[in-house]
């Protein structure tokens, strides 16, 4: 029997934990309520607290990669020693890095976050496809190798991004996708025929190698999400905009543990007490547990 | 008098050296080509290598990020050392690293790339706007502050590229851009439109810091690419597609020193000889400067 797919990892431990993301955010406005200080050291610290607080209560945690760049390579180096830490202490990774291009830059993305021996290899990665969704192929087969994800944002919440993601195609995105939608329809559509043609060679997954991020404050779009049949990374549920009805709507449809909120700010206003992030973490998974029906 | 924007001192560079910019492509097929080991070590011997044949003969180097950061904390601190080298030796630096995101997330990029005291900062970033070209305003106003810039994909050379860029707005992406409008076009007129802000208020320079990625292996679009008033990273100049009829057409009017031809992989297959890599350059500089007339 092949190893399990992300998708299949990640519906387990969310079945086992509870639907949360945590996001590790060491921005500079956090680092200083933490009473950090703004370098490698004060990155290090902050990310030793997040992994010790979200052990055990988060399925999966989301270190956002700009963060740590910020400090070059001595930021990437905490960043290699925090996803290490975290698998150990098992916790699915997922490196919000948002990559995306063509050819062999985009393999050599996919070796460095998904890649068995780089020492930045996460669980998943998160990418972008504004060079096309089919110039992401390199990632996508790498995942698919490792049992490791990719992670592609088609919906995001913010207003900014609204008039290129609903912008209407005038050829298909790829050979899944229909000609008469919008970018983020069609991305999804692709991203679902990818899944699918997976799945069909191993009936033993449910749940693909390929998700999307779709922020939970929108209203539905074209596509059924879920016909996906990979992950969801949703940020905004429970946050202004996400209301119940509102998830009901977008995810109802989907399978059980394949939608992640995420959650970063406010779980991490509460550190840097390792006790209180932990409290924080356990009270918004029930309230995202119980948003999502 | 204010600092020149980062378009004026590419233009004078141009001017200065000729019309190239050569990247730095350490990838797993050109280690091996130059009998490099693929690791720290390796990409060292690369980069150095590059800075000695291009400084003089180009105006401004590109280095992919992505074949760096394959190499985790250690690839990203040779990185760091390039990019110092290649500045000390009078080289420009654009870091292709197609950054995009919202929020703090993308202020965190702005310091890791155009940051005055990040040991990462260039002269400038690649960016993409998938999430909106509006969730890049930290890239862009760090950019302004710093005398650095900011050079955003907008029509790639690669076929999967096309759709999304193709597809048709229905709302306007800025307040500079109009409705009726392709995705590439209306980020194109989003981009001329802070170029000319930032040119109306500092009347001595003529090229701003907000550039454009736009291959030279496609057709015309319908933004007027002299309107720009930015530097274009113009990939496939000379290389299949981009014929002198095709390079007059897309680029005829724009100022002279702000098209940029992307050269990698046809000059770096010269090396590993500095003199070799030298020639090659030169070579290629002249038959670009030929084709862009």
């Amino acid at each position: 029997m092949a190893e399990p797919t992300f998708g299949d990892r990640l519906a387990a431990a969310v079945a086992r934990t509870g639907p949360i993301c945590a996001g590790i955010d060491p921005s500079p406005a956090l680092l200083a309520a933490w009473g950090l200080p703004d370098d490698a050291g004060g990155l290090r610290s902050f990310a030793a607290t997040c992994v010790d607080a979200f052990a055990g209560v988060a399925p999966v945690v989301k270190p956002q990669v700009a963060f740590f760049e910020r400090h070059g390579a001595a930021g990437l180096a905490v960043l290699e020693h925090l996803v290490a830490d975290a698998r150990s202490a098992g916790l699915l990774v997922i490196a919000d890095a948002k990559r995306g291009d063509v050819d062999s830059t985009v393999a050599a993305y996919a070796d460095a976050w998904l890649g068995p021996t780089s020492p930045l290899a996460a669980d998943a990665v998160t990418a972008v496809a504004y060079l096309g969704v089919g110039a992401l192929d390199p990632l996508f087969a790498l995942a698919r190798q490792t049992g490791r994800g990719v992670i592609v944002v088609a919906r995001s919440s913010n207003p900014e991004g609204r008039p290129l993601q609903e912008a209407l195609l005038r050829a298909p995105m790829s050979a899944g996708a229909a000609g008469d939608q919008s970018v983020e329809d069609g991305l999804l559509a692709a991203l679902a025929e990818m899944n699918r043609v997976e799945l069909a060679g191993r009936p033993e997954s449910t749940v693909g190698s390929v998700g999307a991020v779709v922020g939970a404050t929108l209203d539905p779009s074209g596509f059924p999400l879920e016909r996906l049949r990979g992950p969801v990374l949703a940020p905004g549920v429970g946050a202004q905009g996400g209301t119940p009805e509102r998830v009901a709507a977008l995810f109802g449809g989907c399978p059980a543990g394949t939608v992640v909120p995420n959650v970063s700010r406010s779980v991490l206003a509460a550190g840097p007490s390792v006790a209180a992030l932990r409290e924080a973490a356990v009270a918004t998974r029930e309230q995202l547990a119980a948003a999502l029906g």
